[in-house]
Parts: C-alpha cells; sequence; structure tokens
C-alpha cells in the first residue's frame, strides 16, 4: 500500500461520494457517509490497522466540477491533503438528460476538462502522497447509450489529465462493466449513477486496489 | 469459495448481526441491515457477481441463544439455508455484568451449550453447503478482564461445538485481537460489543476467508 | 366519448396507478393518488363535467399479476365496474432484474398470461362499459436494452389477450416512443418506470384517447 | 401553439399559481407546485416535447398586486422571461370580505389597477414571446353574490389591461362558469377559491388554448 | 335555566359538534373539543357555576343521520343523558354538492326524516330534562344558492320533528342570518359550514337562551 | 358598549392572555390564542358584528411588568389602540414562590408600581376610547394563603392606578370569588393561575361588563 | 437497612410513583422512571452496592386504589415481591376537586379503606422482607385548605391499615411539612401534587429512612 | 455544610455534568438537566431548603479544558459565583482511544495542566466560597487498562492543582471504585465514561460529603 502511515486522504465529489457524510467536512465514525469512502475507510482500518489513515469526505450531492471549485479552497486546500482521490462528471452529464429546459446547469466537455485541470494544477504539486483521478461511470453496459456514451467522453477527458498530472488513473467505468456482465445494473440502483453497498465495494476495491492495497 | 452458485445463506445472531435489518426476514438491497451481513454481502457480490449468492439476515438486537431456539423454526428451518452462519453469546454474557439484579436474563455456559448443540444437532444434516459457528467476542485485549475472561469460555464452547458438528470455524476474538494491537477498542464502538463500519469489516473478512472467499 | 353517463371505471395496477391513492379504495378529491389515474379524472371532469365519471383506483405499489389476483373479489368484482383499465407487468418483469437472488418474486410470461387471462375471462362479461387494457412499458428508446426486450415480450401478450377477450388495447410503450424521440427518459423518471407529472399525462392522454375522448 | 422552442415562461400570482411550487423559484420536476402551473408543464411536454418550453412557477400564497410589486425584479424581471403569465386579485378581493376588521390588507379597484397597470408597463416590452393576463375568478355562478360581483370587478380592470397591453387574455371566470353550469362548486373546492386537481385542467386548458395549442 | 343540578346534557352531531373533542366520550377540561359545545360548558360554568351541569361532547367529523343510528345505542342511550341535543344535516345535504359521483354518500330527505324520527321517538320519552333539535345551517345569506335551498328544506324538516316530539326547537340558520347581515361569512369560515369562535358563540347562545339561560 | 365602531382594541399581558396567540402581533381567526382574549372576541363579534371592534393580543407568556416596558413601544404604542386593556403582574408575584433562589426574576411591589405608572401614564392620554386595567388574580379563596394575600396587595396597586388614571378597573380577583364558591379552582387549573375556558369566559365576561357590553 | 441482599422491591401507586416508567413492568436502568423510585434505586445501589436489591415500578398515571385492585395480579403478586410499598390516594381525593361534574371517577373514603385493606390482606402475608404504606400528600401546609383536610383523612386511614396490618408506616405528608417551612411548595410543583426532582429526593428519604436505610 | 445560605454555585464539566441542561445557562426545575447535578441541588434542596443554594449548570458535551477556555469568561466569570467546581479531562482522554486519527482533538497532560492552571489562578481568588476539583475518571478498576492508566494520570494532575490553589479535592475514580467492588460498569453504563442515575448519586454523594454536607 503506498499511502504512508498517519496520510491524510481528501475525497472529494459528489453524491456518490457524500453518501450523507458530516458537514462541513466528514471524518471519523459516523462522519464518513456511508457510501464507497466508508466502505474504503472500513477496508483500510481493517486491514491496515497501524496505518492510521485519516479520510475526510467532502463529497456534496449535486456538484459539477463547476461546484467543486467554489469549495476547493476550504474543502481541499485548507485540509492539507497528502491523497486527494477526485470523482467527479455525474451530475455534469446528468443534466443534459434530465434537465434539458435548464442548459446551463450542465457542464459541457470543454469546460468540464478546463476547470478540471486548473483545479489539479494548483493541487498536485501540493501532495506529499499523490493524486488519484475517478472516471466517472454509468451502470450501463452498451456503449450506444446516450448517456453512456457521454461518460465515456469524460472518462477520456479523466484520462487525458490524469495522464498529465501524473495521477493513478482509475477506471471506474471498466471496474463496474466487469461486474455488470454478471449482475444487472438493477442489483445496484435503479438510476444507474447512484451506489448502493455492492457499488461502494466495487468502487473502494477499484481504488485501492489503484494505490498499492494488498488484499490476500 | 466453498459457497455454490445460488446458495442459501442464513445469518441468524443478536444486535451485532441485526443492524437494522429488515423485519420479519431481512434481505435485498436496504433489507440486510448496516452490519457485517450487509458488507459480506457487498463483498459477496462484488468479487464474485455470477455466484448470486442469496442472503438472509435473521439477527435480532438483544437476543440470547434462548431468544434464537424460540424462533429457530421460522428464522432457519422454514428458510431452507444451505448456508448458515450462527454468531451468539454476546447477551448471554453480558447480562451477567449489565442486568446482575436480574439473574433470569443471562444464560450461563451449561444451558448455553445444551441449547446451542441442540439447535445445531437438528439443522447441520440439512445444510447443503455448510455450517458456520462464530465465537462471540469482547472488544478487549486483556483476559484478565471479567467480561473478556467469560467471553473466551463461550468461545470455547463454540470450538468444542464445531469441532462435534464438523462445522466452519471462526474465531472472531482472535481476528479482533490482531487489529486490536493497533488499534484501540474505542475506534469501533465504546461499548466493546458492537461494530461500527470497521468492525464489520474485520468481521465479514474473518467469515469469508473462512469459507474459501479469495481476495486477489 | 364512449364512457356513459354516471359510469363506474376502476383503474387497476401497480405503484404507476397507485401513486398514493387513499386505501383501500381511492376515489374522490384527494383519493385518486397523484399519478396518471387523477390525471385522468381531472381531464374527464374538466371536458365533461356532465358525464359525472366516477372512478376508482385500486393500483398498489409493488404488485404484480399475481398480487392483482389475490385482492381482484374486493378491488374489482365487489365493486362492480362499469369500466375496468389494467396495467401491469412492470414489477412481474423488474423482478427479473433487481432481485435475481430472489426469483420467485418475478412471474415470467407463461404464468403472466395464465392469470391474467383467468382473471379478463372472469370479470370482461360482467362490464356493461368496456375493458381496457394497457401494456406495461419501459422508458428506454432502444430495443436491445434487454429489460425493454422484455417488457416488450408482456406487451404483446397483453395484445393478445385485447384481442381475445375484445377490449380496448392501449400500447403506452408506443406513446412514450413518440415522447422519448424529443425528450430522454430521464426528464421523465430517472429509473425509467416511473412517471411524473409528464409521464402522468402522456398515458392519460394515451388511454383517453382510445376510449373516444374528444381534445379540440 | 404560438410559444416557441426554448422559451422562457414564467407564471406569478397567489395561492392558486404557487400550490407548493420550490421556493426561491420553482422549476422542475417537483418544483412547479400541484396546481394548474405544473398542469400546463406536464401538457406541454406531453403534446410538444420538441418545444423543450421551460416554465418558471414564483406563485406565492396570500398575495395581492401589491405584493406582487415588492418582489417583481426578482422574481420577473431578473428571470428574463419571453412570456410572462400573471393571475392576481383573490386576495385583493378576499380580504374584503374574511378581514373585515382589517382593511389595510385588502387592495381596492383603483389601487389594484394602477400598481398593476404601472408593472406590466415596464415589462411587456421586453417579452418576446407575449404577455397573458388572467382574470382572478371566484367559483360561484350567481352574479349577485357579492364576493362574485366584486371579482367580476376585477375582472374588467384586467380586460381593460390586456387591451390596452395588446396582452393575451384570458377570461378564466368564464372557462369556470361553463364547468359549473354541471359540476358544484363544492367539487372543486369547498371555498370556491382553491383548485383541487379538477379546477388546475380547467385553468390550464383555458389558458393553453388562449396561447394556440392544439388539442387534437 | 331550565336545565336542573347536576344534570347530563349529551349533545351529538357531526365536525361542527365534534371540533376535536375527546374520543370515545368527549368530557371535562380538554376533552370537549374547541366548538360550540366547548363553549356552551364554559358559559355554563361561568354563569351557574353551583349547577355543575355535565355535557358529554358525541359529535363525530363527517356523520350524516345514518351515521348516527350506527352508534347511537353506545353515544347517547349508554350516556343515560337528561338533556339531549341533536344538529345533523350538514353532511347529508353537503354530499349532495361535493361527492355528485358518490351518491350514496348523501342523505335524501325521506330519508333523512325517517331516520330522524326513528332516534327520537325512542329516546325522548327517557329524557328528564328536555330535547333540543337544531337545524342544520348554511352560512349564506341568499336563500336561492341551491345549497342553502336544500338546508332549508332539512331545517324545515327539523323543525316538524320539534313539535312532534315536543322539543325544544332551535333555528340556527336564523341565528346565523341575523349576524350575517352584518358580518361576511368569510369571517367565520371560507367553507360556509364549519365555525370558528365567532360561529361557536352565535350557536352556544342560540342554544343557550332556548333553555333559559339568563345573561344579564 | 362604550366601544366605538371600528375601535382597535390591544391587549397587553402573560401568558393568561398569550395562550398561544400569533406572533408578533396576534389578530384575526386563528391569531387571537385560545384564551379569554379570543373569548372576548368571540362575544362581541356575536353580539355586536356591526361594530367591527379590531382586537390585538399581544400578551406573553412569562411576562412580568419589567419585560412589558422592554416591548411597550413595538406592541402598543406602535399599534395605535383606541382602547387598550392590561393585565400583569402574576409572574412578578409567583417568581417569589416558584423560584425564591433567583429573586432578580421577581418584580416587587415598588418597583411593580413605578414601571406600570409610568407606562401608562406615556399611554392613556393617546387612548381615543379607554383603558382598562385589570388585576392580577390567584385562583384561592382562602386570603391568607401567601401567594393570595400577595397577589391582593398587586391588586390594590392596580386599583390606584385606575384611580389615578381614570382608567376602567376590572376586579378579576372579585369575579373569580364569586364563582370559586361554586366551584374548586381545579376545576378551571391545577396551578391556580392559567385559565380553561371556563376561567376565559368569567374573565371575558368581567372585561366586557366593564365597557358596559349589554348581555341580554 | 433491612432489606435483605437480592431482595424483590414492588413499588406501586398512580403518576408520582409511575413518572414514565417502561410497561409493563419498569425494571433497570431507563426503566424505573424519573420520579422517586428511581431516585431510591440510584440511594440504594450507591449506597449499598453489595445488596443488589431488584426493584420494580408498577405506578401508573391516573390510578386510584379501585385500579390498583383491577391490576394487582398481574403487577404484584405475579411479580414475587419480599417487599412492598404502595403510595395511593391522591387521585382518590383529586377528582372531588377537579372532576365535581363527574362524582364517579373519585373514590370516597370507606371504598377507599375498604379496598385498600382487602389488597393488602391478601398480600401482606406473601411478603418475606415487608410491607410500607405510604401516605397520600399535598404539598399545602395550611390544613384547612380542603383538599389538603380531605388528604388527611386518607392519611389517617392509611395510618390505621399500617398497624392492622404490621406495615412499616411512611408519613409523606409530614416529611414533605418539615420542607415546606422552608421552600414554597412552587419549588416542587405548582399544582401541589406531582414531584420534581426535589420532591423526589424528600420522599425517597421518607421511605428509605423508614426501613433502616443508614446515611452516614 | 460549608455552603453559606443564598450562595451561587457554578458546575462546569463536559456531558457527565451537562446531561442535557438548559441552554445558554441551565438553572431551576428542568434546567439543571439529568445528571449529578441536578442530583445534588435534590439532595441540597431536600436536606437543607433553608439554604436556598442557587446551583447553574454550565457543562457542555465534548468539552475538554481547551473548550472551557474558551467560553470561561460567559460560563464562570459573569456568573460570579460564590462556589466554582470542575470536572474535566474525560476527553481530553478519550480522544487518545476513540479519535487515533484525529490527534490534535485530544488534549495532553502539559498543555491539560496549563489551561487548567492558568483558569483557576485567576477564579480561585473571587470566590466567597470556594472551589471543588474533581477528578475525571474510568469506570474500570484494572489500573492497567490503558485509558484507566492515563486517566489516573490526569487526576494527579487534578491533585497538584487542588493542593496548589486550596481547593476542595474531591477523587470520583476512588468513590467510584468503592462502589464498582460490588457492582459491575456495566450496571453504570456500557462505556464506563457516562453515568446513569446511579453514578450521578455516586458522584453527588462525593461532592457534597467533600463540603462538609451531613447526611444523618
Amino acid at each position: 500500500l503506498r499511502v504512508a502511515q498517519g496520510a491524510r486522504w481528501v475525497a472529494i465529489g459528489d453524491s456518490i461520494t457524500d453518501a450523507g457524510r458530516a458537514k462541513p467536512i466528514g471524518e471519523g465514525t459516523n462522519g464518513l457517509g456511508t457510501g464507497y469512502v466508508q466502505t474504503m475507510d472500513a477496508l483500510l482500518q481493517a486491514w491496515y490497522p497501524g496505518r492510521r489513515i485519516r479520510i475526510f469526505n467532502v463529497g456534496t450531492s449535486g456538484h459539477t466540477v463547476r461546484d467543486l471549485k467554489e469549495r476547493w479552497q476550504t474543502d481541499v486546500t485548507d485540509l492539507k491533503p497528502d491523497w486527494l482521490s477526485v470523482m467527479v462528471g455525474a451530475n455534469d452529464v446528468w443534466r443534459q438528460f434530465d434537465r434539458v429546459t435548464q442548459p446551463e446547469r450542465a457542464v459541457l466537455p470543454d469546460e468540464y476538462e478546463r476547470i478540471y485541470d486548473e483545479l489539479i494544477a494548483g493541487t498536485a504539486p501540493t501532495l506529499k502522497g499523490g493524486l488519484v483521478l475517478i472516471t466517472p461511470f454509468f451502470l450501463e453496459l452498451r456503449t450506444d447509450d446516450p448517456m453512456r456514451a457521454r461518460m465515456d467522453e469524460y472518462g477520456v477527458i479523466v484520462k487525458r489529465l490524469a495522464t498529465k498530472h501524473k495521477a493513478v488513473f482509475v477506471d471506474s467505468q471498466a471496474a463496474f462493466n466487469v461486474v455488470l456482465k454478471d449482475l444487472p445494473s438493477a442489483m445496484i440502483n435503479w438510476d444507474r449513477v447512484h451506489l448502493n453497498h455492492i457499488g461502494a465495494a466495487i468502487l473502494a476495491r477499484a481504488v485501492l486496489t489503484a494505490v498499492g492495497f494488498e488484499w490476500a
């Protein structure tokens, strides 16, 4: 596991990350929400109790990368993370499908990439540990589904940024695709976006594996 | 993993198992409670999505082995399990410490063993998969703590029964002891009995490992 | 409009029909739920106030055609309907995707057709007005989506039964397909099954048009 | 339908318009309240899905034209409407009957006309689409009922303003009168002012018809 | 005041009488509801504290004379009243206007008179004190209002029964008419049926005056 | 009745006056609380509907004359009363018995008189109608009860002030004494301070009689 | 302390005893209510932890000795007490003052004595420990207060019964009189019947002292 | 008892002191919380009603000595105490065990002593009555329990400060140790920190005894 003892890990994102975490900063028993961030914490403390890794959950429901920028100072920079994981894009894309009469609520690819790049550029150099960029995903196997196709475009952008900033890249879509071959998406969530405990475990596994977690 | 495709797994116990599961029978998304049973389900579906293992949570808060016997017919037998996991004893012991003026609420070792043995004897032969007996535990490293010492006695009984009935034996106390060397029990729960998400992960790991779960 | 003055119209189905209607029998202001049944009532009273058509909403969340049979006596027969509309099948299909570990919860095509046919056969002759069979639907344009494909099979069955029993046939899937060309399904509901006010209007329009409602 | 693709339609008024809409600005699924504004949105999206008409509900319970003036800037002007519909007067009149000891709460005809005229004069020129003025109404057929007579006076004022500002004029009182011949007002609401789903459909029909909605 | 010391007075009716009284039998502080029955009790105890008159409120919301018959045994007979006041008819009439699609909910004049007569005939002889029949009312001055006209018909029936059974007759409609000349009905209630504290005082005054209450 | 048409009557005091009135200023249906002020309003509108007397309830729970002074400007002066009724003193006295360890919460006679006098002096000249001073009371007949004796001292002060400022004087203690001869105080309230509906009627009767209300 | 190790003590009475205890039988942490019974338990466990005295609280709000008889079997006899404390009479007396129109709710002295005597006669012989009869009380020093005078009559009856059945007699009235010389009753409760934490301590002290509790 | 008549006693601490007291300053019936402070008040008023000792509860959940310093001005100094009791340290220690990943939340011994000393030094000279320093405690008999050992270190610091500032020293750990010999800690609280009514009595007894309370 590449995460050092006593490391501070900040996880930022939208509702998939938030999952009811405490406000303004979520940490500790009961403060991490009930999603993949809490699952990550459970696995880390259970497998690596001596590491005393400290996780902060600053995911917020409904947020796009624009919203992340608004609060980056208090929710990322001021927490002085050693490791930073980011997963954003679900709402940036979804608004293009569920709020077609309110186009200003969505964030199109160019703006998405520009803001995301700017945020990372300012933060990546400060991280003693590392940066983890997680692609947004859509629990849909057929790539010709309009929202799946769109989400993939954003995944490509995240991959590009990860390469540019030498971040750990987590392809969540790929991780889910593997499971979706055997498990219908409805077993995780009817809306193909939010995650139940099964989805949280799949995602936590992908993220931890990417930073060297040794399971056996 | 020794658990076959489509297997029915019934998990019975007390509040540590219950953790808010749906009544009368808890299963599916939202029905498994938020404890180690739901963690087990998450890990199984995430690592082995094709197995379609079906878990039933029939843990009930406050129960001793006497209470389990009362409802064994509807909560175990009628569900026709292939696999059955049992973890009971916490309340049988705790009542000897927190309700000293109401001695009839506790279950002493002899009665505990007698009832437990009787229940297993009737069910073990019917299980196509297997029987998993999990010791009760106390999140306390010092073996001279009265309640820890007492709990160990019950663990010895469980071990004896597991051998007798050729069950899979899970020493939960040992699993927790390993972690408690590096993590104070207060990080899991102030009362050293109930489990938060960290405790749930430790226990789920122990149970799944015991039935052949391959993590890597 | 083929529905006579003072006619009694019973609408039965699942949650799409139910939409919070009063129990045990929903009717009148506040009793019809907030879904397509209430929309139908609003349009009928507004366009045809003299008809005094009386609507009963007996949709119930989560129901399959098996559940409908259980309560057919009290919820249909005892109400002595002149007109009966039925829309069922969403749960019969959905359980095959969101509860794969609990196969007994779904209703497969043969059983679906058998029970449905039996129910209609007993009731159709008693209806002075008419019988309206509405196909179940899935808000998904791509017919190779597994759940869309499955739902279509059930639609074919409904069509067959409508012909057999000389019922008014409402192809809800077709009605939605028309709108989905211009409006993403997420504008109606993230889960592609439930209906918001827009979906309720689309469906009410289809049903009323099929019984001769004159809009202009 | 005279409303162009992507048009922004702002609907302002009192509780009949408000009907529980989201604050500060109500729009989208769940944000439009459960009254005639939501019914209009449902019908527009169902019949004209390609138009992507965007509706804002800024009705507020208890408001008179005086209250509308207080918030006109944020609730109308700042939203840059293409179309604006206004229905106000119910409270202006009602306070003359239900709060006779607090006369300052009512708005008498001269002040009503003066404020209303001033508001429209400032806004009408900015509307790319059109202005729709809806008369207040009272669900009472007998014109010698004091409150009905009073309401009619305000209706005359609205008509005058509509002519002056070349607005689309919707005579809601007339629309309701037609239905009230066959349906007692108590079927819509005991207080003859608020609307249930039936009343909402009658009013939505009148407004949409006035802007060229083609029903057939 | 004709009501003797220690007399038991039972008041039965619908929601106007009920006004939130305690169930199954309402009496004492907090048990009489907040309507005219509680006002009567307040005035009796304040003006005639030595009389110790005991009032039971058995009004129930939504009831027609049919409903009264259903519970007459427990709610009137078993209480062994010395005085019995009855006010019913509001719902018998109202259902003819607000539930036109559910005609079985209303009680037409002939049935109203028949049931009412039967109930009184059985009880009047047993009352040591007296019987008080209060007409139902509608807070509407214009006698050509359909519901006012209808209510008057029922008032005529009540008067006929009062004469027949030598009961004290209270013309509530007349009492309200006096006040409505100076106070719009909206000052009492928007629906012209229910009573606020002002209406309760008007009615209590009428009933008490009719049994000899001396105000000065 | 000395209160002119359209008169504005402000009633100020403590919880006996407050009785749940609307804040910041209580008036109208539902705004007057459920105590003697609402009873006064009910009787005035019922007996004198043409007077259109307007009542404001600004009683506040727990208040002493010191608290009244704090809010006199907004709660009395700014309302421009024609008539002002004041009943205060219950808490000034009670705190001397129920909070003996917190003496600063009580208001002793000299301070009570000084503040009260100052408030009236500033307001009485502005009242077009009149000033009504109501003594505080204690529902206790025995004058040697310490709290009753104390309350009487404050009653003497109120009488003195009424004479000085030519106010209408209402001896509430006397009014209650009359009733208490026949009705134990526990029939009004266990604590002998607060009033139920019976107490409210006694007090309203006393106040209205004092301003010329003609009951017969 | 005369109460032996492991003794079972049942405390029965009305709301003063009940104080929110668990139902049907109140015991243990959180089950004893928040009144004098819990205070007794706290003092016993704190001063005599080795005694392990087991207390059951079966007080029930509103009960008279008639109500106690109704449930004596389940609430006293079936619990097999070693010690039984009884305090009843407050409601038997109070109803004679706060419900004068419902005389059947009170229990007059003869009936009170008869029932009380009968209950004790059947139980006293079965108590291995002892019987404790506590007088009802009224927090009022003046013996000419009607309710105080009445309560004293019942105290005399309790004393007579205590002598007859050789019970421990606790004169609660006397215990409170001592404190009331220095502390107004309003410091304990406005209604002079219920007890706050101060009253609970006074009563617990009296009861425990009577059974030999050594404080120093 | 060394506490003089009318003395003002301020009790400050953490949740063990707080126990739900009223905010911002807790005093009087219902304002002292339900813990040892309320028990102290009950015993003082019951045994010494003439003293009229006035207690203020300013304990606040979760507080360390650092938090006490933040609010010392408003919560201690401004209340002008004659007596001040302080019990703090539970959270200062506990955070070292239950929040090991958030070390800044704990207060280590040196800082604890420094802040504590500074606070007392400023206040002790102003107390006309006295200063009472209560050691923090852990309901655990075995001194080799890490948290018990840690707590003892803080107890030593408190003792040192008590000597330095001539304060009354209350060794709560010792008081509890005596009881724990006969009563398992689980009878007081599962977490060995918080107190139920039994623990509150033990602690109140220790504090009052230390200031000269005479029990017999």
